[in-house]
């Protein structure tokens, strides 16, 4: 069942090698007051930050910076960039940088003229904005978490030993525009690079496996997931292989800017998962769904036996022939953990720096989501987390 | 390879059963003055009419009306409703009914405020508009066209035989608001259902069978096809089944929102012969894409061989085992003829009104287009519409 659902995406896309040059029809829409907010600094070193602060001088915009925003980003940064913005009068903020930099933005972007604490009203009661929103555009450099066109932001207290993601409903929330070039992926280290592939497959997979029907939303999931299958393999074998890294960096953004959850349940129960084990490891998010994704898919197999079915034939071109459904999905699950080895994931949450003493603390910081084939109690998150060590 | 691009698609979808309730949410956001464009009048018989006028005179509407625009929109109706916009003032201009009503009102929408010819600016010279567009809504009751999530706009100019679509550049020609209510379309006679459904699909042949890459589009064709095949075989077992015509409506758009052309070639050379089919005979739309398209994919199969390979081995599960590249793409056309057999489509163009008298001037209304795998000569033009008698 296509269940009801509204859609709107605004977000303005310029794809391609040189498309930052189109910041120059984006700049002048906005006032005169940027804060630039970036990373660790690798945009130093590449020269992107140098070709974007070239653009912010030519349009004559009055630029503040925050830097430094890590790879998981915590509230405590979130308070410090809501300083900078504040006395900076921020028309735009501008992200350059991956979805932490992108989903940091735009916490920021609800945060700067909100009255509350911003963590216990977006985080904690996951209320909307009710203040005025600060427009955010995006320079992608790094590709995975589909932050650039969509309307979500997650954010980690280190206090509180939480990573918790919000999806606004509002889409002026999301970038209002998005530069996508290609050329800025290549130089990021492999393990950033497939960390992101499998992030992307995740996101696909959260959204897939849920509900019994035969929607079109699950259609164009399996389109996306044969994509990214297809260019991941080319991309482990030559990291500058421009069209696999391209094709790869338009399927993230598909794979969660809300259109394969239109009109169907979604699960999350997987990030939720591995976003438990790096808010206690501060591992890179899309390995820590890899380390947990396949305990968790073989104890939730018996409950969407049709979907793991459809997915092993569908998906991994499992022939059926002369098996069971149950021989077929394992089939499947047995494909998916081949790719993941071909791209060189990290399998296993110990290698993340989890222990089996942090399970107890990691299972209580797992939040349990109810779209899946299994709401699973706190004992089957410590099994599916033991299973993963 | 995957071209670089932009995309921006803001029109904001609400779909399910109901969701006229959203044009509360949407009429506010506009000045007083509506006009309200519809087609022959079956929205007087099925209620359409009656929800959405009650719900312009709640919201304090002046309303004039557009009606009787046809399904295949002609430039002079178009110069008739010019004149209703302009002396009415329109703020809005709201279209109720199926791809031809919201193609003429989008045309309209560029229309009001100009000071030239539009046929001759827009459909002769393709120009794009450097006056006021007056923002369009949409509720749709006829599925197919894509119109109501993208800014093209076909008209037919009955003195000069001529039926053209123009694709404008500027997103703000798309609608800003579209509601989806499959519901709508349950009362729509078999004929223009599986014309729209076959118009849909051959949206994603135009699209898909260009270029040489494996890029994410192409993949997205994919899964639009298979939910497209799927849900129209159920629903010509069962017109009534809301989820497979919910299905299809939603396919309906992806279809044809520029998603799929993403960073690609497209060819859209058999709506040119349908255009030209349409412009001398008047058949319905989906039904002139129908009569031509297995002569001109035949034709054309041998030039872009490994597409309809993958064609064949992708949407139509055909085994490749054992044989020619040939003879699996000719299997894969096959199974397409199979299933247009089992849709009812009229599979040539005599039963459309025409015969080879005609045959030389479809010819010459015939656009050339140089995105496929053959730019056809007029002999190639004129061989594949004879073909299709």
């Amino acid at each position: 069942m296509l269940g009801n659902f509204t859609y709107c995406n605004p977000t303005k896309l310029y794809f391609g090698e040189g498309s930052v040059k189109y910041l120059k029809e984006e700049l002048p829409k906005y006032g005169k007051n940027v804060v630039l907010v970036y990373g660790g600094g690798s945009i130093k070193k590449n020269g992107i930050y140098d070709a974007v602060t070239a653009i912010l001088k030519e349009c004559g915009k009055d630029v503040a910076e925050i830097s430094g925003v890590m790879p998981n980003p915590t509230y405590d940064k979130l308070c410090e960039g809501m300083k900078i913005a504040r006395a900076h009068r921020a028309d735009l903020l501008l992200a350059v940088g991956g979805g932490s930099v992108c989903d940091y933005t735009k916490a920021l972007a609800v945060s700067v003229h909100c009255n509350e604490d911003p963590w216990e009203k977006y985080y904690l009661r996951f209320e909307e904005p009710d203040c005025e929103i600060v427009p955010v555009g995006c320079v992608l450099t790094m590709v995975g978490t589909g932050s650039e066109m969509n309307a979500g932001a997650v954010i980690t207290n280190t206090a509180q030993k939480l990573k918790i993601g919000h999806v606004f409903a509002d889409e002026s929330v999301m970038p209002r525009f998005s530069v996508l070039d290609p050329v800025y992926t290549l130089t990021l280290p492999r393990y950033q690079m497939v960390a992101g592939i499998y992030d992307i497959f995740s996101h696909i997979c959260e959204q897939y496996f849920s509900g019994t029907d035969d929607n079109t939303s699950d259609y164009l999931a399996e389109g996306l997931m044969h994509s990214l299958i297809h260019s991941s393999r080319i991309a482990v074998r030559d990291m500058q292989d421009y069209e696999a890294r391209s094709n790869i960096m338009w399927t993230a953004t598909w794979a969660l800017n809300t259109l394969i959850a239109c009109g169907k349940d979604t699960d999350w129960e997987v990030h939720m998962l591995g976003q438990a084990v790096g808010a206690l490891t501060d591992a890179t998010h899309g390995m820590t769904l890899a380390a947990v994704s396949l305990p968790y898919y073989r104890h939730i197999m018996p409950y969407g036996l049709a979907k793991f079915v459809r997915f092993a034939k569908s998906v991994w071109d499992v022939d059926a022939a002369g098996k069971s459904d149950e021989e077929i999905a394992n089939e499947g699950l047995a494909c998916m953990e081949g790719w993941m080895k071909e791209l060189g994931l990290v399998m296993n949450i110990t290698e993340l720096g989890a222990n089996e003493g942090m399970i107890e603390d990691i299972a209580k910081a797992t939040l349990v989501m109810e779209g899946g084939y299994k709401v699973l109690t706190h004992e089957e998150i410590v099994d599916i987390l033991k299973k993963s060590l």
